[in-house]
């Protein structure tokens, strides 16, 4: 087998951290001596051993002489857990390949160059496997290099671009196989954002259900350890606070101020400050990146709150379920997006559309 | 080689008359002695002969205890051509299986009568090769059944379901291999319809154009042979004569009464019904269907137009192509279609949806 089908199985193996790592970056690591994998190993959550040292704990002293397979450069600060390079280092391992760089601007080369001066081969592999790298930890990786997590907008339209009738009606417009996909969505992003519209009429709570989280069960116990912050933007505190979002426990009111009526116990506050009389959501992000260390962030609101991220610039993605069913001309709109002239118009890139179900999922880069 | 393997075989021939045997139905005939193809034929334009009549004349005296595979039931009567069955019967086939019966409830069955008075083995066959020979003729299946034609519109719509600007702005939403998939829908259409909204905004003219229209040599020269008729729907006669769709032959009005100015000498008229202040487009589709022996129809038209059509449950199929861009929510709509409540939202089946170019396609049956 090639160095490209061991990172292969490195990422794969990282891949089985996608519910539950963050705020860590998702890595797998493998072991291999004489062309055999010697050692295995993912990591499975934040404050627990990275993926190198259950790859060197399965390896044991077969890791002695063997090549590690790393889907992200091995870290070299302790942190919660001693440093993976060092830890590579001391079990004999010599040589070292990661898919990628960390991405963070201040540490990145560090755990290299501490290997390779232990004098340890090493190489960053480049080209499909280090994209596939990078997307695997798209959130972190846009945090660590400019402070932002990366924003996704969740929305569920028809074939002719509606996501309610006028009336505000739209349960469901997508079937049970769309909104079990929605659980994997929440259940990977480190905080699922709303608006006071959706929140109020359809009461929802926008948490992951472990009833509806489809997942192999190892992924699924660990996903429902790290359920995602629910942040509720209400700059105008139309939301009562005995509403169910708030009856969950992680819920976060996003204001610009001290609500008058104190908030429920077990939910948090998020001070903003105020832009054109709405919560600022360049500053919302910037706060769950900086101070809640959020990798992903899902967007699910209405038109009015969906389109101010568009129009703000701030999403990356649109993850679009369409049902094959006409709302017509009177029905609500995908985005409140306010354009005149056709040179005006939002350039998406359509990265992958799949069935799932009868609706269909189509995924777009901004 | 199996008789599955073989009609296979036949359909791919009949599929090569796609373009250009309107209001004929598309049929392919395979001749087979021994195991071996020894004839192959399929029907290029009406009045020439049919499928048969190629195979048999391929094949020669090696006709001659042969089975033969058709696409459809061999025509038993005396049209343009000599009936194909007798043909067969003369030539010395001993074996004849078909893909369906002739849709013509007036005829159906006359064709293997003829047959197998004659002493010869026949066969239909059932399951998904009907299917799909059901599906190639699906116009002039449902012209022989129904009386009225296939109708598929054609729309061209942004990821959030808008056709133009509000000004009407609307050049180019898709991209030109888009545009290249449209000159094959409109080759292979009976009709083009259209309406004064799209001719007077965009001066349409609809036409197949040979520069555009990337097809095999010898079905691209047949299509230009047999372009579909172009009707504009102008119940106000808001369009004028003078315009670029009457300037191109083939050129014909659908109105409720005679134009006061007369019609230019190479367009023609289809005098209509008035039905709730409009042409009756249930009357322009029958009188198509039987004066004009249209199989399909298509429909490219603007949200006023195609809803129409839509509304009056006439349409069969949607082509829709989503452009990855958005224009907003101030842009039009797919359809103009006012509904109230979910319950009344239009169900579609979605059959296909494929890359073409930079744009989706996405097929729908109503």
């Amino acid at each position: 087998m090639s160095d490209q089908a061991f990172m292969a199985r490195a990422l794969q193996l990282a891949e089985q951290g996608l519910y539950s790592v963050h705020p860590n970056p998702r890595v797998g690591c493998v072991l291999v001596r004489d062309g055999r994998i010697v050692g295995e190993g993912w990591h499975r959550m934040a404050g627990t051993p990275h993926a190198e040292v259950h790859a060197l704990a399965a390896a044991g002293e077969l890791a002695r002489g063997a090549t590690a397979y790393v889907s992200l450069e091995p870290c070299s600060h302790h942190g919660r857990t001693p440093p993976c390079a060092q830890a590579l280092v001391d079990a004999g391992v010599v040589r070292v390949v990661a898919a990628m760089q960390d991405p963070n601007p201040q540490v990145a080369g560090r755990g290299l160059e501490l290997l390779r001066s232990a004098g340890i081969a090493v190489q960053v592999l480049e080209g499909a496997l280090q994209q596939q790298a990078l997307e695997l930890n798209r959130g972190f990786v846009k945090r660590m290099r400019s402070g932002l997590p990366w924003v996704s907008a969740k929305l569920a339209m028809s074939l002719d671009g509606r996501t309610a009738m006028a009336s505000g009606e739209s349960q469901w417009i997508t079937g049970p196989a769309a909104r079990a996909d929605v659980q994997r969505l929440r259940a990977r992003s480190s905080v699922v954002v709303s608006g006071a519209d959706t929140v109020l009429l359809d009461d929802a709570r926008l948490t992951v259900r472990a009833g509806q989280l489809e997942l192999p069960e190892v992924q699924k116990q660990l996903a429902l350890q790290r359920p995602p912050m629910r942040v509720l933007v209400d700059g105008r505190g139309r939301v009562p606070f005995d509403c169910a979002f708030y009856r969950e426990p992680g819920a976060w009111l996003a204001a610009m101020r001290q609500p008058l009526q104190p908030l429920p116990e077990q939910a948090g506050l998020l001070l903003l400050p105020e832009r054109e009389g709405h919560v600022d959501l360049h500053a919302l992000l910037l706060k769950l990146a900086q101070e809640h260390q959020a990798n992903e962030v899902l967007v699910e609101a209405g038109a009015r709150l969906a389109g101010a991220f568009l129009q703000a610039g701030l999403l990356d993605e649109l993850v679009v379920y369409m049902a094959p069913k006409l709302l017509g001309s009177d029905a609500r709109p995908l985005f409140d997006l306010p354009l005149l002239r056709m040179a005006q118009a939002v350039d998406l890139q359509i990265a992958d559309i799949r069935a799932v179900g009868a609706d269909w999922r189509i995924s777009c880069r901004l």
